[in-house]
Formats: C-alpha cells, structure tokens, sequence
C-alpha cells in the first residue's frame, strides 16, 4: 500500500529491455548516438510537429534549463503558488537563470486561474528598470494538485501570456498522465495550446530517470545547448536516455503506464469518497489526490502499513476548513500500483 | 511643491562644503584615506558600538551587498510585500546574493506584523534540500509606507527571527527619519533591538551620494570586502564617501536634515487630513505619506505645478476601498521642501 | 578498432545485472535508498575512512559541485593547462562556483611539475581584494596526458597547496585506471596523499552513468547537499546510482576492468613503440597513449575503420617538434577493448 | 613626490565648480535629468557619433557591465595577461557575465601584439559546446604598460577579431592620456578602429568619480540598463555623473588635464633615461612607466619622501633581466603633478 511517490517505482520492463539492448555496442558520445535520434524522431511523431529536443536526468534540470532559455536574468516567471518550481527545487531556478524571479500567483487553488493571471498582469505596471518584469508563464500539467487543464483553459491562459509578451513553459512531469487523463493528442494542450517547451516527464512514470525538454518555439532553444553543458547535463553516455525514451515510447507504453496509475488513482478516489473515514479536496483527474483525514485514521492507516505523505494545510481551499484533529493527506499511484493494494487501503479506511 | 522623491534634491551645502575641504591633497586610494577612517570612527560613536563600516554608492548596493553577506545562495529571505528590496532594485538582490529568493510576506499593510512573520515561521516546514529555507529578515526603517517600527515591535520581529535562526537586516534608506521621529538613540532601534546589519542611507537626506553598511555582527561582514569589489563598488577616490559622512553626521547634521523633512511632512499631513479634498491612508511618522484623492483632485493639483507619483492601489489596507474616480499618492518631503510649498499645496487642495 | 575513448562502451554485464536487481522493489526517493547506503560503505571499506560520498550524473558535474564546495566566488582554482576541467567543461567550473576564476599553470607537459606549482605560487603576492587568490588546487589522476602521479609527488604537491591554503581536488575520470597502474591502495592517492575531495568516476571504466564525489575532508563537503540539488543533480531514483556502483566494487569488478584495459594499452603501446610508423609521445602508464604519427598514416589507419581522435599539437612537449607532414593522434582502451583490435591495428600500422 | 598613482588626486577645479553648479536645483532622478542629457551629447559629439552613453562609479562596474553586454556566460575573454581586468578585478568580470572566462594571452610584453592573436585564435579549434569559445576581444588604451596603440595597429587587431565573431572592448581607464598622446582624433582609436564599446574614465584624470560605458555598436548595449541596475550602479542622483563629465569635457578640460600629466611623464622619463641609477623598461607614452632599479636606490628614494609601487617582476620583457640587487617600480603622473617633483626626484636619482 505505498501511495508515497510515483518515484519509489524503478522502470518498467519495456523501459529495461531497451537499456539492455542499448548496452551491447559502442555508440558515439555525448548526444549523437543512434538512439538518441530515435528517441527525437519518435516524440517529433508524437507531437506531430518537428520540436527540438533534449534529454536531461531530473525534472528540475528539466524544467530550470527550460526557464533558463525562454528568460531573462531580470524577467520574473509566473506560476502557481504550489507549483513545484517554485515549492520543490530549492532555489535551482534563480541558479540557471542567472537570478530570475519567481511569483507563485495563488495557492489555495487546484488550477492557475485566467482570473489571477489576468488580475497581476494588470495590477503590475513596471517601471523598467526598477521593476521585475514578467518573462514567461509556467504551468503544471497535471498539476501540483493532480488535476488537468482543459485545451481551451490552456488556450486562454496562454493567449494572455501571449499578449504581454510573455514565453510558456509547461513542467510535463506527469504529463502521460494528464494525456490519459484527457484523451487528448498531446499536441493539444501543448504546441496547439500556445505551450513554447514542455518538459515530459518519464522518470514518474515507468523509467529510471529520464526527462525531454521540448522546444515547439524552436528560436528558444538557441542557448539550450550551452546551458546545458555548463551545468553538467549533458551525458557522454547520451544512448542512455535515447534508449530508455525509445522504449518507454515504443506501442504507446507510456500512455499505457499511465492509464494504468490513473484507474487505480481512480478505485482509489471511489472508495474514498464513499467512504465517512476521508474526503477528496479535489475531484481526482491523474494519479494524484488530496485527502481530508482525521489525524487518528491516518494513523491506524499508517501503522497497518499505508505509506503516504501529509500535505501542507493551506494548500485547502478557502470554503474547505480543516477541523482541529483533520490532516491532509497527498496519495499517488502509479503504473505498479496493485489493485489490490487499493482495496486494502479502503478497507482499512472503513474499518 | 515638489513632492516626487526626496532623491530630487541635492546635497547640503555642508555636505558640499566637506566635499571641497576633501578635494585638497592626495589621499591614500581605496578604503584607506583618513575621511573614511574618521566617517566610520563618527558612525561608531553615534552607534556607541564598533560596528563595522562599509561605504558605497547606492541604496541597491547597500541592500544587497548586506544580504549576500548573510544569505546563502540557496535561502530565502523575508521581507514585508512593499519592501524596496523586492520591489523596486529589479532582481538584483538575486544577483547579489547568487540566487536566493524574497518571500513577500504582507502587503496591505504599513508595517511587518508579528503575527505574519510567525504565521509564514510556523506554517514552513522545509525538507531540506527541496524547500528554500529562510535565512534572514529583512526589515525597512522607515517602512516603505513611511511608517516607523518602534523598539519593541523591533525587538519582537527580530527575537522571532533569530529563534529561527535568521539575520536580520534594516533598510535604512529613511532611517534618518525614523531616528528624528521617534527621538530615540540610534541603536535603540538598530543593534539593541536585534539588527545585525543596518544600510544607512545618507542619500536621500543630504549626501550627493553615500550609503554605508553597518555590520553590528562583525562575523557576518567577514565577505564584505570581496562581494564589494567583484561587484564594482569598491571606490579608488574612497574619500569621497567619507567626506560626505563626515559632513553629514558633523554636529547631527544628519538629524537636523531629517527633521526640516519630518516637520513639513508633519504639516501636510495635517492640511491633508482636515481637508475634504483627500484623507491620508496611514498616519504619517517621518516624510513620505499616501493619500486617497479624487483623480480630477489630483490632476488639478498637478496641472498647477504639484510634482507627486501616482502609486499602486493594492497597497490599500482591506478596509478602505478606493471609491472608483480615486486615486492613490505618494508624497514625500525632504530636507530641502519649503514651507510655502506645504501652504500653496493645502490651498490648491481646498480650492 | 575503437579507440576513440572509453565513454564509447555501454556499461559492464555486472552492473547491469546489479541494476536490474535494484528495479524491482519500490525504495526510499533520492539518496534514501538502501543500494545509496551501501555503495556508500563500499567506497569508505575501499578507502578505509569514513569519507562523505555522494553520487551524480556526469564527471562535469562531479568537478564542478566540488569545486563549488571547495572555494569561494572570488577565489583562483590552479589546474595544469590541460586539465578537463579548464578544456572541456565550457564554463561548467565558473557556473557552479558563482564565478571563481581557472589558472592552468602548464600546457606542454604531462603532469603539472612541482616547480611551476611552486613558481606561481611564489610570483603570485595578491593585493586583496584587487587580485583573485587562489583557493584550491586541482590535480588529475590519470593526468589528462595519460600519467600518473607516484603518492609522493601529491604528498609534495598538496603539502605545497596547503602551505598556502589552498584545498585540494583531484579528477578521477580515469581513477581506476591509475590505482591499477600503481598497484597501490586508493587511500596512497587520495586522503594518505593530502587529497580533501575526489571525483571517483565509473563511468569510463564500466558503469552506465555515475561518478562519486568523495570528500575525505568533512568540513568541505557541508554545502554540497544544497548545491547539488539546485543543480538539478539530486536524483528522484537515487538507487540508479547506488546500484551502479555496488556492481562496479563488487569483488574488485572495478579494477578487474581497469586492468584489462590498462593491459590492452600497454600491448598496443609496445607495438606503437616497435614500429617506424608512429613514436609515442609520453611512456603510457593507463589507458591512454598519445601518438605521433604522419598524416598519411592516420589516414590510411581511419579508412580501415580505426577510430581515434586527432588532438590539439600545442601539448608537444618543448624537446619533441612535429614534422610539418604530422600530427598528434590520442588513443584509448577501455573495459570493452579486444586484443584483435590491438593485433589489427599494429599489422595496419607496420603494413 | 607622489608617483604612487592617478587616483590618488581629487577633482580638477573645473569638476567640482560643475558638481557645485549642479546642486542647486531639483532635478529628475536616475539617468532623466539635463546633466545627463547634456554630457551624453558632449560625449557623442567629441567622438562624432550617436553612440549610446551610460555612466558608472568606478572603471571595475564599466569594465564588467561593458563585457556582459558582450559576452555570454559561456565564452571566453581575451585580453593581455597584464590587463586590468584579469589582474585587478579579483572575479569581477566573471560575476557580471555570469561566468565567462579570461584569457591571457602575453604577459611580458608591453602591448598585445598582432601574432598572440592571431595564434590563440588559430590553435584554439573549440569543439562546441565542450570548450569556452572567445567571444570577446578587450584592449587596454593606455596599455597597461603604459604603451598606446597607434590607430592601424588596433584596426588589424579588431579586424582579426571581428573575422572570428569577436566583440571589441576597449579599457580606457587612461584613454585621455591615450588621445592627448597620439593627438589624433578619439574616434580614430574607437570606432573607427573596430571597438564595439568604450569604457572611458574620467576618475584617474581629473573627476572625482565618473566614468562612460560608451557603445559605438548600439545593439551591444540592449541589455546594458538592466545589467547596471542590477549591479546597484544605477544612481538616483544621476546629475552627479552628468555633472562631473560636463565640467571635465567643457573646453578640451580632459586633453589640457592629460596633456600635463603626459608632460611630466615625459620630463621624469627623461630624468630616469639620462640617469646611470635606473632605467626604462618600455619608451614612455602616456602618464606612466616601468622602470629598472636597484632595491637600496629604491629604497633612498622611498626614505626621500617619493612615493611609488613595487611592481610584479614578470613583466620583464624576456631580453631584458633583473639583476639579483634590482627591482621594477612604477611610476605614475597626473594632472597635479607639480614640475618640482619631477626636479626633485630626479635629483635623488643621481645623488
């Protein structure tokens, strides 16, 4: 029953047999191996469009070199208030950017609101150079919450990025899960949907560690690859990633481990919502939840070994309280979940 | 009536007058010139400790050369949501510092709250290394909305912050004013209270252009000396600080300035507050205050050669709201305003 | 016959049955895991002290976060003039280190002699704070010229650096290749030898991807945590690593490798030696050689699918000049190297 | 006596009379005010061309934000190994660019000679991204040898740099000294001549802190305004820069102040030249000079009341050696420089 992290899972097999295979020949270094061009073709097909693309090994690396290349070192970058760029990777956006600003608009929300965007970039009139200005707009897909921005959401708030000027990044790393979560192609919520890069996400969801950054705007790429070098991104090794993206691709595998992790996220959602033990903060979309919870049932859930974390509180909402002996709970599935381990979990919940 | 800034204003002519006396003979280069020995004995004296004394051109520099020397590069530092250090000096904190962050903590308010601080304190729980941890507080004396902290309310923020294991550094652009104000000694509201290090900002009170780094925590300056230099602040004519701190602080030059500014404030927030035409949003403690006013009020006071800025709505405490034809000021008093620009002010107002 | 360099093989049969055994249980994220904790000891068994040790990606970011970890922004780093670190990392060093500035201190020679150690440091009488001073002194083991250094000539080395200060690093891209040269223990090289922090690489030698960053010097290694991560260099899956490097130390596996493809160097330098065709630059201790040879020939080797790099003829010791119809070829055996390949190569040489 | 330095003087008359002129009236803050606008058109009409003008504190902040105008974080710098900016800028220029790196390219010679170029820029064959690649050229003029470039000399060298892609950057710390050596025109040794970007300094001739980042290449300086306000270089009170200038460019104020310091350069190296007791290591050009002497001569003349630097001894050019008992100084005029001085040391010298 570890609902921890989709990142205590090691790689698929599919992801594996590929490593392995990979491993027999000599391959020419750093980014020009055969794989590599693979793994580049296969997300161009994928995306239906020719993006540049890159490998990196940690979704921080991922998305702070994407940051790095779409701004300015006195540019401010716009996100939500829970997004991981701004919660969860130290101060490593400041270190590549050469000192950018992040601005985390809400926190208390599942989705980045027109409203907010629209409301900042109206109430923010710089004077250069005195003041920070905005440089790009980032989004989570699924985000920090689990939850999924529609198309035309996408297509909104990128529109008023857009309009003021500002470049899209998107932080793909649950990406797969937000593709299976909407059917959609991937190009929908991506290039179509205004998105300059995205960085997809694999290490989550079925391989070792391994992360693409796509450039759809391709001009914004022009200094990824020395950005990359400089900080000690850039693999001799480069068939490693091209390999284990050649086979977490490969007869739509990828899609495949998410809808997996998303139908059990979904069990899992059922039976919490029926159940008087927890309730859902949010409705469940990807392979993530949030669980309103007596501290007391967590820990019975905890001691029969249920492994999960607590969440920061004030991520609720503001018509949502949490009564004095409640707690939050964040629960993740992934492409190894057992159903049975979802079963457990809700037993446990209601005995 | 110009309102606009107090950095509109020369130098005093004392200031001025130092400067020749200093214009004479050769002087040792660098920081090793007898003006700046003497300007760093007489901020000691008036600071009745032997703080260490650093001297350089702007209030940017001041500020951020003081918060690289206490931060790390990966913390964060805290400050109230209007501070000039987050508002106003572009990212360069961020490049001083080689990338930590400014958490805004309030920003309807006139001053930094106890209750913020130990909010933002309590509800932070860092896992390192994955959450910027916060390293210092950053306090401004005068507020940026001219407001004063008094020795207790120092004394409470900074035992707060030094619990959590924070420096604690003063914004002193206006501290000059906050000492005329509250009539107190210097280090009641600097050292004795818990700042570690103060920026004494003589600038905009009377210097041409100086600004000096008090390090009351000696360990804390240790690189000072280095983050000075390889920013380019370090002056080969060092006596030209000097001898405006000299000038400036010779028989409390310093104080008297701060009070003409005060005083005339003084007197135009009285106008203000008994006129109709407007109302003043905080009492006014030094020489700055902001002001509700009708826009076709604001734009007949300047169509009549009244020189103030416009500032942002969202400074607004939450219960005032801004009727819609209104409009926010900020207007400020120097050393140099004139008594008859405070009457012609007020009768245009009345008009 | 591929001897354009060891990061052209894939990784050893043993580490990749260690990794596939690490796939299969969930474990702890970033370096929780058990297979961290263990490689770990294996590298304090191996050295015989209780070293701090981390783990990252590439030899780049190895070099660089100990660099960081080592000296100050404003500080110099004394490196010989061919070291990888100063040729082959961009501005990888000047990145991670905020900025502190690379010395190469030699070109035409092997190693970095005592001598021009001495000379500089000598010569070298800064002014603080106009002139960097220098803050670590970097030393590669193999030396990017394919030597060794004897543990005396680092203990002369670094008690020289530590006279005036300076921390010592050392490069050990090719570490195991010189522990299998020397035949000594690697605490002679490293700790025993003044070395505070050491790059350990297996990459070139057999793992996939994985260095270790060795801090036998405690005290140094207390900002890594946060450097690394905000580098992007923390790994989600730190297992990937640890398993790596428990395949390549299990029963000696890593000098097993070294020696064969120390061995298959020293076979192919004994024909080099024996024919007309080519002359060694420097005896070969590792696995590396550094070739003259005429242009022709180099031809002639390449169109019968021999792979080798041409190399840069400014590092042609002063005593030995290249005819105007040659050039300076490099060499290098790795793990993966077949004796055919030797035996083939010579016969072309000598046709 | 005191050769020690230029910036060991104060103000010209002329200077403070401006500064004291510009004190009187309010005036726009930052770089908006009439003395700024004036002295950026005196400055473009001395070098007959709307170059874009920025002012700074000190030669370090010109120097720096000049080269991050320039340059890339990932290239490289090259520059004469004596030059002010890889000796006595400790990592200045590392920290504006964000990590470019310096290069030295000659050491005892007194100027950088067409053929160091020429051969750095021929050997070095960067394989992108893994070496830094020169992307700027920066010339000292004045040399740092205190040699002036003739006008041909730096059209060949800009015209090698610019065949590479490379930036100009000209030093002219003593750049009045320069034009008042050669009596040419100053756009014949800037724009002319190939240089991208001038930094002039006013402070070592005359002023008492100011110097001009003057871009020929307007589309170098795009990112200048919010690299200096970044750096805390941008001052409130911009007049003070405005000022300074206007009163030293007034009436050739900077030629008739360099034009003395030159004279009596000249007159002492005239001395030294006839004298048996030293001896000139290069021809005198400008206001300074390196000279040969014995420690115990040296040692009289300190006792004597002359001041001077001991300079580094591996600026021997390599025909000329120091003999065991002799030593290099340095000596430096200005523009207050009394004749009597020269007669006096003089004197001493043959005594």
């Amino acid at each position: 029953m570890n609902f921890g992290s989709d990142n205590l899972s090691g790689a698929s097999e599919q992801v594996m047999q590929f490593l392995q295979d990979a491993n027999t020949e000599l391959q020419t270094p750093y980014a020009g191996d055969d794989w590599t061009k693979q793994a580049e073709q296969r997300i161009q097909e994928i995306f239906g469009t020719d993006a540049k693309v890159f490998f990196v090994i940690t979704g921080t690396a991922a998305n702070c070199l994407a940051l790095a290349s779409i701004c300015n070192p006195w540019d401010s970058i716009l996100c939500h208030g829970q997004a991981h760029i701004i919660n969860d990777e130290l101060t490593a956006p400041e270190f590549f950017t050469g000192g950018a600003r992040l601005i985390g608009l809400e926190r208390a929300t599942a989705k980045l609101s027109y409203q907010a965007l629209q409301e900042y970039l109206a109430n923010n009139t710089p004077h250069p150079p005195h003041n920070a200005m905005p440089g790009a707009l980032s989004l989570s897909q699924l985000t920090e919450s689990g939850q999924v921005y529609q198309p035309e959401e996408l297509r909104a708030l990128t529109a008023l990025a857009k309009e003021h000027g500002l470049a899209v990044h998107m932080d793909g790393a649950r990406f797969a899960n937000a593709v299976a979560s909407l059917g959609c192609h991937p190009a929908d919520i991506t290039w179509k949907a205004g998105v300059d890069v995205l960085c997809l996400g694999a290490t989550k969801n079925g391989a070792l560690m391994a992360e693409a950054v796509v450039f759809f705007n391709h001009e914004l790429s022009e200094r990824f690859v020395q950005l990359r070098k400089r900080s000690g991104h850039l693999l001799s090794k480069g068939r490693w990633f091209g390999a284990q993206f050649c086979g977490w691709l490969h007869d739509d595998h990828w899609l495949t481990l998410a809808h997996h992790a998303n139908e059990q996220a979904s069990k899992l959602a059922t039976g919490i919502s029926q159940s008087d033990a927890a309730s859902l903060i949010w409705p469940v979309a990807g392979n993530e939840m949030f669980v309103r919870i007596t501290r007391q049932k967590a820990q019975m859930l905890a001691d029969n070994g249920a492994v999960f974390n607590e969440w920061f509180t004030d991520i609720l909402p503001e018509d949502q309280k949490l009564k004095p002996d409640e707690t939050v709970l964040r629960l993740v599935t992934s492409f190894k979940t057992q159903p049975e381990d979802i079963e457990r979990f809700i037993e446990l919940l209601d005995a």
